[in-house]
């Protein structure tokens, strides 16, 4: 069986779990404190982070991306960066704009804070990240709303690794509380359509023991 | 036309400046202030960065991975990802490796630090993250030295992109006499290899007003 080695709320092990819902494919799911630096573990990834995919025949491929189009690659019938070759560039510069840009502006200044400082024993939040993050994530999500108007999906008229990236990034600042959704609408609406689709339940199933999400978490009607 | 907007010691725009070389695929440069937000630069593209690619016809490309990959499938002749999903697998990991890992924990400490701040008026250097930078480097060089010598290139038995994402890296700390060369010979051999290539002279022959390489810097036997 594949597996893939995760962190609940890390953005890139959740862009991995989509685009393998997407697929249709089945995998098991190993949490790994990556930080902890496991040997085997940094046998498989010297890079030492997760996501880290092992497929059936011992295969170790990580870097959610690398991993992403690997899986796109493999299984065509949906795919899920674009069919010409502009539409892969347009989705490809938008997943570097999530991965790259919306992570280092917002998701490590409000969950690498809240949250994972506290798993690895790093001590307190720190406020003036914590203050930059919710700062700066209102021009994203207003990028969002203007993308999502103007196409079908962020990246054009299918749902595809742009999304799925957004998405995911979102997601665990959703499951930490930290969304101002009822500013922007349009942002919301594009992701009550990513929320709804099957790929997504499993998000919407993760509880962090001891750290309970938001009621409307995994309400489809938020 | 062809027309790539960049910066001198930036390894994103060298790489594609790489690329493009490798390619045999001719454009003009344009030097890109992109820390001034030119209006009509951010329209090209909103993340106002550079290296931004427009094409002949206008399409207007930006993310150097994103560029790469576009040309890598436009102009497939000699393909610089890898031939089978496992090997592009590979090499996008180690692009990663480099453009991610290696900028956060090198690039910027010493490239952002000693020049960036100097064009952009920023102020003085931060000597603990020059620090920072010098220690970062050696366990990269190691790196880049083990996957040479087991390999014929970085991600296997064709040069690639990342070659070319390493490369650019190194070839921006080498104009500031950063690369502590003597103690590393393995990854200077495979640069020196990756140096002599056609597509890397125009990279050798840039210099910046009034900060000049040092006399190693376009020697091909460093």
């Amino acid at each position: 069986m594949r597996h893939l080695y995760h962190f609940w709320v890390c953005p890139f092990s959740r862009k991995v779990r989509i685009v393998l819902g997407e697929k249709g494919l089945e995998f098991e799911l190993t949490f790994e404190k990556y930080w902890e630096r496991r040997e085997d573990f940094l046998a498989l990834n010297p890079a030492g982070q997760v996501p880290v995919m092992v497929e059936d025949g011992g295969l170790a491929l990580s870097e959610s991306t690398a991993i992403s189009e690997y899986l796109d690659e493999t299984y065509p019938d949906r795919p899920l960066i674009g069919f010409s070759a502009e539409d892969r560039a347009e989705t490809r510069r938008l997943v570097a704009w999530f991965d790259l840009k919306f992570y280092q502006e917002v998701t490590i200044n409000l969950v690498d804070e809240k949250l994972l400082k506290r798993f690895m024993g790093m001590g307190e939040p720190d406020s003036s990240a914590m203050r930059a993050g919710r700062q700066n994530i209102g021009h994203h999500l207003d990028y969002i709303g203007y993308l999502a108007d103007s196409r079908t999906w962020l990246a054009g008229e299918d749902f595809g690794l742009a999304d799925i990236s957004a998405a995911a990034h979102l997601s665990c600042l959703d499951y930490l509380g930290d969304m101002p959704w009822d500013d922007y609408g349009p942002a919301r609406d594009w992701y009550a359509r990513v929320k709804s689709r099957p790929s997504f339940r499993a998000l919407l199933a993760d509880r962090i023991p001891g750290l309970p999400p938001p009621s409307h978490y995994d309400d489809l009607d938020f």
